[in-house]
């Protein structure tokens, strides 16, 4: 961490602050130019508050070098985290592919849907029972209901099931869920995500669609720092001002998170997008970039699914896509 | 709303399509031209779920021409809402000013800064007792006992405060809170939207990072069609490719909101710029551009202040900010 | 094109409105609703100007259905549009790979450049002359002396050339050069837009880092408006909040141009990302995606290269690159 | 400037380094840590090119703490620029008001709207003779004629004039244009600023649609190092993800960069909102920030303008408005 001070700065500030500073555990090294003093503050800076420093009247500007998360990081953690579900591995040599509808709606559709995806080679089940949707008005899950119809689904085809919370008070539902999913809007609800940081369950967290990844990365801490350290990190498009897509799939951090963290990284091709059109080539090209796996949206009749039908894929059309993903995975060896 | 068929459409699908939506009680007109063929739904298309429409695999596009909220909007509550809690009046003739400090530190903190900022003219006490931080090793705020630290601030100098919800479990603490404050990163925690619609206090309701105007009127939306329709809209900056200020504080949504809607619209200068320096005239500006109200930070010792040191005014600084704003807003009647 | 009237609208104004939009060639249909009422311009309103529509005191608002661009638009021209250059097609069954440095700086370096890319499998080789960059006292590249290196580099290996033009008035200089390069920074640069449609040179077009598909496609259409169909579209990384790479990637955009235009798609990964590392997995990815090629960085010596080092590959680097590259594209058959 | 070492570093290869940094005329201080070791460059370092440090194998990152513009700085020119034109005063204690059509359409027009604009209080004429536009199908000026036009009507109002260039072969055409307007889309368009810099006329340059303060500075360094000093620096609003407006008006740049540079800064607030309802209040909040004036379009026809006629304002609405920027003004000092 750099300091600038300002030049107005008198010795006896300057020897304050590198007391203040020492105090919480990090040396201080000074350099003096003919313009500029700079102090080099060096050891484990992650508890030192940036904007605290920032605010001292003698401070011009702060610059961090060190990355502000520690668990989540990958100099503290050289070993890429591999985590295990049922059959799953994610973070392993292959990539892993989540598939299942949007919303749970039947017992009939989440079992008739699990049954396909499984044949075509997923290994582990979606489905959303409490969904986060813009209006009030629209369909809102079928909630507790729905975890009930993803369990039986889970038990049918074996797969082990990921789904979404929304609130703290959901957590007892989720007790035989066996990945639990934070979205995109969730993604600094901080007392949510210190409170998954108590469970000994995977997190799958997507990223904020305005965060940037070391937002994703501190998020990840706020879970890692509780004990839990099994994080699923999860790129599902960024907002930008393009309106061709609903949203910019980053692709771009996939190698970025993996070189910076342990994590394992996976895509959403379906929201990122929000056209079934283009699920496919997004999905070849995550793999392509080294993606640990997908989560893909799979209806069997997407033209009367109850949300985001638009981005779901026929079970057929799963099973082409999966067939030409192993083969960019192959292709990747 | 338009809808666009594909030139695919056979007659027996479109009149399928029309029946549809009869049933969900618009009238549909339809437009058949050389090469397009467009539908037209006239009446309250609120309720109908766009996303649904466009997944019909008849379907080209899907226009929206009304605004997908009512209670929030001023084409159904053509008069202002005005807002009243204790002497303080919102979205009345005069802008009302929020002022304290981020974070409650102390009593002697808080109480201190609630005389300064009464003294100046402040008619709202804010601060922070829970505090959403990027890192978890940043002070989280003094919580159950940063209320009471606000309560007896509020005894003391008789203004009504302000402070931030952050979990739904939190909300028996806040029975003697005057206005809950959702933050910026809650703007979309839809079940906490829900739960505070149920509640009879006003809720000061901050945009999201990269929430467009219309996800902000939709989340006010959320709290209304729960009984509760005493919403205070709040810019705060948004997240842009900027990086000379840390958000980028979007005026022009005053306006816009204002014609929109029939909410009070207020500004935190404070948090969308983050630096103390670019409080007063970003404050100046916004009562200019017709804003219902301001919140901004104050602190007596900002150097020391635990969080947001360095957006903080100094009660001396915002007594002469007080003094400027009254002379632009009188410039303005 | 959807025209919403103001309930104000007399009948003489809508008429006078209709009989505006006829004599412009299209027919006008009429909705009439119990709240809104619609009017539908049928035919081709690429012609009409829609800021002036929205203009007009009895329009509430205006929807464009179709796109305002017809050339560049695959409704007009179903067929891929394919460009040969030398030995290279672009648009065709296979990805060509355009290679080379960023500035050209010697005989020495341009050449040897040009026979190691040549060697790996590149068909066309890249490097700048005319250099845009941010400061005016950095390297801006040796110009008229570029471009004779470039043509020395063309003869000795064989390979057709392509370089960024910055000014009309450096036109002359490009008569043997194969590919012209619009840059990001000059892709609205409409003067020298329709100067080089009058060209009979292919047009390697870079999408503008805040530019809409839209306008990059509007930017297209005003070349082959000019006569020369002959353009390449380039996506090089748009702006937006997130700073772990120079810009963020959109390889989404490959899919949709492909989908509203005929023209060919090309990624430059080298640009988007900003760093080498990032460079082997965004083009396989790229490539995952259906792009009709890549241009890469590549540098004899990147360390010492006069700009943008950062992001070049070495030769040995691009050859093992482009042979992954070649087992991507062969896992898509 | 702050290079941090890559831990693998040899003391000869940052020997090396170092040696390289003094020949470009800085001296270096090394801080050696327990973790990193990082070197402090001092002095002006505005001419070391970044992007050729962070290539050099041994570099991990590189911060810059001085801003890369000199000639634009307030810190090497401490006074505010004044920039004087006829009876117009730029940058001094009043702010100036620039008002006048988009598009220059016929002598009657720019005329009556320049008696118009002077009546009010308009010290500055504008009106577009080349105009930028999306598409090649649109109205794209008088061009020559238009210029003519203009001095037709500074001769008959006795306003000084300013109209945007497109390219630098138009420059013939400039001569007895006052000032000459740089519009966003050309603000890097490199080339014509070198020019521009050549010239003694005073430069009206706006900021890119995505173009960070920093990068305005430095295109406004591209004029001043050529010699021209006389740079007016314009908001016009930015791209954002929101689509409620054109673009985002970000008001907060005003004092920014009246604390980074010297030179005057005014806002455009009919291209930024591109609504002629909140031209006013959005002039209102730009005053109240400290702009150094406001270029606002008025049309004596608004709804018949052949371009942007939705964001014109009549000549009544911009009396009206003008009077009310005054009391704003006023209320200031």
């Amino acid at each position: 961490m750099i300091i600038k001070l300002k030049n107005s700065t008198t010795e006896a500030e300057k020897q304050h602050l590198i007391e203040w500073a020492e105090k919480q555990g990090v040396s201080v090294c000074t350099v003096t130019g003919t313009m500029d003093t700079l102090l080099g503050f060096i050891g484990d800076t992650a508890h030192i508050d940036m904007e605290q420093l920032e605010a001292m009247h003698i401070v011009d500007a702060v610059k961090r070098i060190q990355a502000p998360y520690k668990r989540a990081s990958r100099n503290f953690h050289p070993e890429d985290t591999v985590i295990t579900v049922g059959d799953a591995v994610i973070g392993g040599k292959e990539p892993v592919i989540i598939a299942g509808p949007c919303s749970v709606e039947s017992e009939e559709q989440i079992c008739g849907v699990a049954m396909d995806v499984k044949k075509s080679g997923a290994k582990i089940l979606r489905g959303g029972a409490f969904k986060p949707r813009t209006s009030p008005y629209s369909f809102q899950g079928l909630r507790a209901d729905g975890i009930k119809l993803l369990l039986e689904a889970k038990k049918e085809s074996g797969l082990p099931i990921v789904t979404e919370i929304m609130d703290i008070s959901q957590l007892p539902l989720f007790d035989d869920v066996d990945i639990i999913q934070v979205g995109a809007r969730n993604m600094q609800n901080f007392e949510l995500l210190k409170e998954l940081g108590k469970t000994e369950k995977p997190i799958l967290l997507k990223r904020g669609l305005s965060s940037t990844l070391e937002e994703l990365l501190m998020s990840a801490e706020y879970i890692m720092s509780g004990g839990n350290e099994q994080v699923i990190l999860c790129e599902r498009g960024i907002r930008t001002f393009e309106t061709a897509t609903r949203n910019t799939l980053d692709l771009s951090c996939i190698p970025v998170l993996q070189s910076l963290s342990h994590l394992p990284v996976i895509v959403d091709p379906s929201h990122a997008t929000g056209k079934a059109d283009l699920v496919a080539p997004m999905s070849r090209a995550a793999i392509a970039a080294g993606a640990d796996g997908l989560i893909i949206e799979v209806h069997n009749n997407p033209a009367c699914a109850l949300c985001d039908g638009q981005q779901s894929l026929t079970p057929a059309a799963f099973d082409e896509l999966k067939k030409s993903i192993d083969k960019v995975a192959a292709a990747l060896c």
